[in-house]
């Protein structure tokens, strides 16, 4: 098909060819009969699957003479085409937007950071407006269309709904961002936790690519985590899931935003955390890079705070453990720059607290800047194009 | 093909053709059109899964007279043939051996009870051998083979290696149960975790048919559960999952067998409650029965305990909601014996601990028999004959 008459959708959303797009896309270049061995389906279906996306341009076959010659019949490895599509992922922070132009390979081509001068939805969204029309323009010189924009955001997110029900740094509570959003910009828009959207990069591109079963546990402002099982992101039947911060770990701990005492967040979250230094210190803290330097400085009450938080991160992972037995957990997020005052204590915590063999999952640190949460927020809507007919 | 050249195994082992079987297993009869509904799968998929079932005798199509008539083209309901083959489930409690002998459709068609007189593996597995014996006599008459033997054990249990790693009931450690077993009764075996075994007998039968996320919990000697996410019961990546017996809610909490403090089970399992009734009144309570005759005489001590321990379990049924955001959490178990003495309590710390609207998840009850466990035992057996090649 030439270029100018292809299709501006996707060509088929049958289950069987977004499974191929995405093996493709995480572990491509593929020959077919990788994509069969990867993906469990029949020859036949590969086969099926792979047409339409080549002939709409997605998929890409490259030529290999040589395997040609070797095997006696065609052993050509298909790749995703990244210039075929453009997308726009936008992180929301309680400070400011982080959005990323990436193409169809989920590649980053632009970033740019806006700094949110007011946390309403209604400015907010006018702040998303500006920032998508710089990433536009941006876009034009690439020659092709922007086709959605994934945002990321902190909270209880039903991404059905395309709604945030509750997100307590931007203290928003039911916001139709979706649909305001789809409005505003023209595109359309998927809305996702924050972490989950970081969770699907991660199993696209980051540490979980082969992995069936893997944790994402963000330590920063709040204690998010995303969860894969049986190789898809957990969304939950309502909209609420991966809500390792609100576990709670303590009776007797401190009182949480969300109305619990001991909740992991109410305890290692940042701004329990300078609370808690303060408290410690007897002076005012005013955020987490000076209740860092006092740890750092060596006192001793800073450092007990880290240490017990340190305790809460680890024992929310083992909970997580627990229940769902991951072959690996990545902590990330701003509060790594932490980690060495509470490394010691996520690792006694979570080996004390996991119950027999789930003690065998893999713990490990991955620093990933707000850019990859952005790309999530991208990847999120790179998952709508394919999988939906809506676009 | 006429019966008596039919295969002795399980004619496919697609992903697509066991998925066509438990749909029809647990909503069946269906025709055609109705199982590409429920299974996404595409109507030439469909078709190409049924036929070798049907011609294998696993299947039976019924001729629907009136709907060719009425649509002019046939759609046929299909089911399962349930008198095709028997399969047995024997659930492994401290005390008894509960054995069944079920049909295809894992209908119970015998059951029976064997009091354990030693908890050691190798007595053990003489009376597992001794009630196969005698389910085997039984399964004589309906004139089919018995086709493998599911057994349901408490604990640390990883199926894929067909190894008990840790039975604190049994006091088992990395026991080879599967290879045992299929030593002396001949049969393939499969061993599971007995609330996950549960669990599937309630996916396919029972209160969990048609949900995609929801959690059994299992409240008696241990507090079990069982997690389906995605539409497949979570079995942990090194065989450890659903231990929300061993989520640790409160660290100030009594010392638990794991070795932690505050465990859920340590606060509201059968030998915790027991302890505890009996500390609060001052005398010796010698079982579960006495204890709970104790609370319901009005004894305000021994209500205190039922409460803290309905408390326990809806803090960690809170967990798994938060986590995993299931649709429905079943609670079950011979501990439903005590319902009325913590039901509230765990009705209010649910909700008083769920996050947003993980709230939304139903929870309720549901009495299960030893049998209905069994059943799940049988239910793991027929799992393993449609899905491996070892029959
Ligand atoms: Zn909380
Ligand atoms: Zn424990």
């Amino acid at each position: 098909m030439p270029p100018s008459s292809r299709p501006e959708v996707f060509p088929v959303h049958t289950p069987a060819a977004s499974q191929i797009f995405t093996t493709v896309l995480s572990h491509g270049p593929l020959t077919r009969s990788e994509m069969a061995g990867r993906t469990g389906l029949s020859a036949a279906a590969v086969t099926k699957a792979v047409r339409p996306l080549i002939e709409a341009g997605y998929l890409v076959e490259d030529v290999d003479e040589e395997a040609r010659r070797a095997l006696g019949r065609p052993a050509n490895p298909v790749r995703v085409d990244g210039g075929r599509a453009l997308f726009l992922g936008v992180k929301v922070t309680g400070d400011e937007l982080i959005g990323v132009l990436t193409d169809l390979c989920c590649r980053i081509r632009v970033a740019r950071h806006l700094p949110l001068t007011d946390r309403d939805p209604k400015p907010v969204l006018a702040q998303i407006a500006e920032l998508v029309r710089e990433l536009l323009t941006e876009a034009d010189g690439f020659g092709v269309r922007v086709r959605g924009l994934g945002l990321a955001v902190s909270g209880d997110v039903d991404r059905a709904a395309g709604a945030v029900r509750y997100s307590p740094f931007l203290e928003w509570r039911d916001v139709p961002l979706a649909e305001l959003a789809a409005m505003t910009t023209g595109l359309p828009v998927t809305v996702d936790n924050d972490v989950r959207a970081l969770t699907v990069a991660e199993q696209w591109f980051g540490a979980g690519v082969g992995l069936s079963d893997f944790a994402v546990v963000t330590v920063g402002a709040g204690i998010g985590c995303g969860l894969v099982v049986h190789g898809q992101v957990v969304a939950g039947a309502h909209g609420v899931a991966g809500e390792i911060g609100h576990v709670a770990i303590d009776p007797a701990g401190p009182l949480c935003h969300c109305g619990n005492r001991g909740c992991v967040e109410a305890i290692a979250g940042e701004e329990a955390i300078v609370a808690a230094v303060g408290e410690a210190a007897g002076v005012q803290v005013a955020d987490a890079a000076e209740a860092l330097a006092f740890a750092h400085r060596g006192d001793a009450g800073a450092r007990a705070v880290y240490a017990r938080a340190g305790e809460a991160i680890g024992r929310g992972i083992a909970t997580v453990a627990n229940l769902l037995g991951p072959e690996l957990v990545i902590i990330s997020g701003e509060g790594l720059a932490a980690y060495d005052l509470f490394a010691e204590q996520i690792r006694d915590a979570f080996a004390a607290a996991a119950f027999g063999s789930a003690a065998q999952c893999a713990v490990r640190t991955r620093p990933l800047p707000f850019e990859e949460w952005a790309r999530g927020a991208a990847a999120t809507a790179i998952q709508s194009f394919i999988t939906t007919d809506q676009n």
